[in-house]
């Protein structure tokens, strides 16, 4: 792993950072450009799943750093992304039974840095984060999760849904956090668990809600809507090293 | 209270902000000026007890929005604090042991509002802060507070380990957030209580951990040093959330 952040300026640059397997986390190409290498570039975004922005000159030219992005600015991933196997691996070079922290759409990079922090320190063996609306492994997640980037391996999945689904088959249970779920004190959190995350606003979506086995609350006493993001993870997650009893060894 | 965050620049306008008795979190002034009205500033910041800095003009060119500061600015709250008194009024008021959340110098405006919107939600009565060397009630610390500002008193006092003393004297008991303290999990926490945080890099101070009756831990199995402050107090804050056990009720 490194931790610089990329951002790579102009056509032969980006489709040669394609090429040589960095990821890529988003591709802002010039609104209406359709030359042969910007195709080139297209193509090579789309093997990778890449989110591609179509972007006005005036934008490309606001953030270039170089001036000269011949309309395309890439950005690469500060870290490079881990792979669901090396949660399982983690999870038995350890003994423990997986613990994973999966992330709908968390936006804002403070809260990243922080949930990926608060996995390491609780023990979890991965987090695992959407490829699509939501931010990835920048410079700012790198520092706020105070190093934690180097120990916890942080999955990027195109589908949620699907990699809980895939999740279930191995044996974890997926627990969702939500207010209208069951107070977490009187539930069982202590088996192979996926404690899922929703985003800041609008908290966890429908259709990952319902591939989860159970809803846990935070009891809330408060006047407003609900806690921090990263702060809830932190209190469901402690809840399972809780219940797990392992601080008791 | 209201929620504008207020720049003050210009004599005139900062002296008649003292004397009307607003809050001045902070008052940068131009190094080595010394003309009568800016001694009239800094008599009034020193009856107020305000934290003066002295900067050179860039600074204040820098921070100026009107271009008009004339060698004074002045930070003002953003809410206006709260009294002590206020605090055990909302403890009695709804019939509770008071639980209060004391900061020790927490300096990133999004901690502090996370930690205020939790203080919120998990029932505590009230938010200590210090005077100096911490942030104050900023836009963006009202902001990240989720309106919690609106509903949890939050009080600056002017040295933490006095505030410590006179609240003993009322009763309550005080348990600091430290890693070399006792497993959370295996301590009382359900009497009239305040939880110390301390600051983000270096902890709680030693002056303020003296005054302490208890040091908790939040149990570690990570590979990093610490947990994000706001997480660290949203975690022991619903500790003692689950061993009041008034989510039960």
């Amino acid at each position: 792993m490194h931790n610089e952040e990329f951002t790579i300026e102009g056509r032969n640059a980006v489709i040669e950072a394609f090429r040589s397997g960095k990821t890529i986390d988003k591709l802002y190409v010039l609104e209406g450009c359709k030359d042969g290498p910007i195709q080139t570039v297209l193509r090579e975004a789309k093997k990778k799943d890449t989110i591609v922005q179509f972007v006005k000159k005036d934008r490309l030219d606001q953030m270039s750093r170089t001036g000269k992005h011949q309309g395309v600015i890439a950005h690469a991933a500060a870290y490079e992304y881990s792979e669901i196997e090396d949660i399982f691996a983690l999870a038995e070079k350890k003994g423990e039974v997986p613990f994973v922290i999966i992330l709908d759409n968390i936006e804002d990079p403070h809260n990243l840095g922080a949930i990926i922090r608060t996995a390491n320190q609780a023990g979890a063996h991965g987090v695992i984060i959407p490829k699509r609306h939501a931010v990835g492994l920048t410079a700012t997640v790198a520092r706020t999760s105070a190093g934690a980037l180097n120990f916890t391996p942080v999955v990027k999945v195109t589908n949620i849904a699907n990699t809980i689904e895939q999740l279930k088959e191995r044996g974890l249970w997926f627990v969702c956090a939500d207010m209208d779920g069951d107070v977490m004190y009187n539930m069982d959190l202590k088996g192979p668990i996926g404690l899922v995350i929703g985003n800041e606003g609008e908290g966890v979506g429908r259709l990952v809600k319902e591939k989860c086995d159970f809803v846990a609350s935070i009891p809330m006493k408060g006047d407003i809507d609900s806690l921090n993001a990263s702060v809830a993870a932190g209190v469901l997650a402690f809840e399972i090293v809780r219940q797990r009893g392992e601080w008791k060894k």
